[in-house]
């Protein structure tokens, strides 16, 4: 199966990035993490997207705060679906790194997510692979009702402390 | 093939999808589209989500301005993938439905292209198909080339203006 | 009288409600609390809307952040009045749920209160209902004048610690 | 049955409310449309919202734009429903308006609507005076079906088109 | 000579004003302090306006957060200057308090101040009062010469430092 | 009696003053228009600013756009009352005039107006003036009279045409 | 003497591009304009930034809109200072392409001009070579007196217009 | 060689300057730190601007926040390249300063860099003095080089650390 690549600006962004990497572990999809920047190695990303296709993945994720050019820089060189996550910081708290990534030019798609979505950023990877992946369809069906399951429960919770 | 499924909130979104539709017929990519709106046809939202996986549909595009929920409800009904395009409009010009796309909440991505970035979102469409059609693949990589090639023309003829 | 179903998109949302809940108990309104998700748990939202009126309730409050989608879902089955309260929280702090729930296109109304304004959301609701209640309308018009004696009396407070 | 009190803050708004009195006439709800700006005629807001409720109004619908206090102080001095209308207009082009509608202080509510959402405006209210009559009731869930009807020949008109 | 009044939207917001009270002392100039709230008590406000000039007040400075219309509920009953000094506070943290006071419609002019600006009100309110008293006006040159020699001094401290 | 001094950025805001001084021109106020940019004239800014007061000025005007420092530097250099006109413009279309005008540091206060506020930066200064001149106090309240007469007709004459 | 580069991310940005360009001209800085994109001839931009230094550049100008890397990308190729001219246009009206510039991270900064300032973005880059060239030096002051030369004449028209 | 002219509109911006100052120091420069405010001692400002070239200094850094206009007015009075550090704080965090510094008027432009971008600030003014300096500039070089290498011996740590 195709793995994930997921790429953070700065190693400052990986306590941020923790609950990507957990949701990918939990579905058993396979991915390599790298810290690479898009204005301080730029080379680095070059050859990490021009490579990524021949080397089995599948999705980019690339997560960035401020002036996020990270995802743009990567989806310019690779065909591959790229997603962005904006990581709030700074001033503007992750509006700039939102802007920076979901409005690119027409031709180069990033697939944004929420400021600080990283749980959401791998579920899209997942939903992507699961397409030619029966078994992690099946995996995305069923965590999707123990969510629904986990809500009602809690509902269930409020509606008894209420009536107590 | 998987199929993509355009839904747009309101017919008037229709100019603005144009070029979403041109990108799926130039790649040869299959696709219904279909107005359907979150809010006044929510039954119709319900049912193109909960069928769209055993209909053939791979992917989905959900255009909509204002509150634009459409996504997300689409989203909270299937495991595809839907991607989110905001349509400016309004007084506050598309950043609403921005916000109301991208900032989902986790356990249910919607993977969003700019406001008006209605050739972006076919174009992600195609990239997560091509992650099973090396014949896509091959479509997207000649496409970029392309685009690459026009903008070196442009480069050519602005220099051989500016030296006339 | 008619009853008030609060629902709130997470269990999360509680403390802010807290002031909504107490309003409606000091004004003796009979309300239900649910926890529903219009995105984890968009059958639940369905069922909750479709069948408000049948079950008593005259209003319908929907606290949700992020891209709060709640509110309008509700709507979107009912002709109730639905009252959206926007939670404060994430990088963009409610302006996201503030927009995702004004921003309503014509045809299903949202009406909206202040950013985390859990207590006017609760008076809003007993003001609709106390058209159809003396009883109700009374008890506004006491507490509408109370809250003036309060500022009086802060008013009073000040001018004493600045002359002391 | 109770009436609807319009108020705009200036007669150049009244295009803006044309369909906010239309889906008043469509439903047959009785109105009185007022001119009453919050800073050029307080004494007349202030009159117009003591006697609201004995002559026999059940909702004020209060359009304005800039600094848009016109719904916040005829809520002050009522304890019917106030529905705000921000109008967009000027170089913040009814972002202002939305800000000074939607952020009341905690103990006077105003229910806001869109920017420029007149026809919801009307609507909320209709939903408002609904719960008190029965044949209101009714022709909400009539144009509620009617609406959705709408989307679907819409549908069916641009498959139609696609499918030519 | 012509006092201040300076009116607050709630007590709660006196810890921001000091630095506003402790100017109008320090430069001896007269006021009264107030809390009153254009929408709890607006018959206070009204009162407060409509007797400012009679009772000797020469400026009124309003001070309120969140849809902040008291400068303008003031202004609206007085033809004396009325400062408007927006507090932060809420999610949104006094933007909405500075929009609904410095875009008040042609007509009524509320002279804003920066959020959370407390001394600059003061002085702005003492730079009008000074037109009329050569005394005050005195100070103030005074006061703009002692601050310019703060900063020589602070300019001083920091060269010292690092040159140490 | 004091004049006002008026100081545009620009002579291309020209257009967007006149309101200002046809309404000080009816007041039978004295003025004197300049146009003096903070940038490319400092020096004449500085000049005008220190110049003031013993000019026979009461009040400075000063309009501009984009970094609007205008307001701020004559301010800098004078303890006159210094109102400040943010002229809408640019592509952030008077946004960062606001920001630059109304954000003053403590010590220098600018009395800012709306955006393109034009007349109320005129009926701000003749406020102030009127203090110290009887004459244009009256002139204000009648002002006022006929400003809330005009609504009054404008609301009579909806009311016909309703009708009608 | 060193060469400014200019690099425009659309040929569409020409017409913006004019005046900075003219006025590179009429300080007789020598120059080249390219067509460049930062998303669609990454390589492109990739060889322009390494090679400028070697070219005899000394200074880059990149102008972009929406998620504008542009200048980013470069900069993070070399260590010549890089201007950013961030293009208006899209939904966002150019906010996102400023935020998009503005706010790099440390280590690669970007010089950004206002939206649309291409006229200053030119002489920002002239100010630099002047530091090294006495003849541009005086260039530029000759400039700065006629600027002001300019604005006084317009005073002086204005004074003579309104006298008349 | 030539110096560098910090400025700082506060003593209290010094704690975000230090990454500034220190950068300079690393790299050698030469630089004088002062403090000097826009509008308490305007007059300080001309002088260093208009002695700046004089005294030896190539660029000049203005930090401040707010309506921060220290830096357009230090370029009103030099040719000299003036870059703008917006300094967060206060309610809108550094919005306010950012677009006061970069939305100048044609005609005076300001290098602005990112909100608290202070370490960028100073690299900024050493890449424009070493257009004059191979010495500088091969420091540059090598400091970029040092950065990339940092980002991939914590690119090298991740994976360590993912993989142990």
């Amino acid at each position: 199966m195709l793995k994930v690549l997921v790429v953070m600006g700065s190693d400052s962004d990986l306590p941020k990035l923790r609950s990507c990497l957990e949701t990918l572990d939990d579905f058993g999809v396979e991915y390599t993490a790298r810290v690479c920047s898009a204005h301080r190695t730029p080379e680095l990303a070059h050859q990490l997207a021009v490579t990524a296709e021949e080397a089995g993945y599948g999705v980019i994720i690339a997560a960035a705060g401020l002036a996020a050019h990270l995802a743009g820089v990567l989806a310019a060189y690779t065909t591959l679906p790229v997603i962005g996550l904006p990581i709030a910081g700074g001033a503007l708290n992750g509006l700039d790194a939102l802007y920076a990534m979901v409005q690119m030019p027409p031709g180069i798609p990033v697939a944004t997510v929420a400021i600080d979505g990283a749980r959401n950023a791998a579920l899209l990877a997942i939903q992507i692979l699961a397409l030619s992946s029966p078994e992690l369809a099946a995996k995305l069906k069923a965590a999707k009702q123990e969510m629904a399951d986990a809500v009602a429960r809690k509902d269930q919770k409020l509606q008894d402390s209420l009536n107590a």
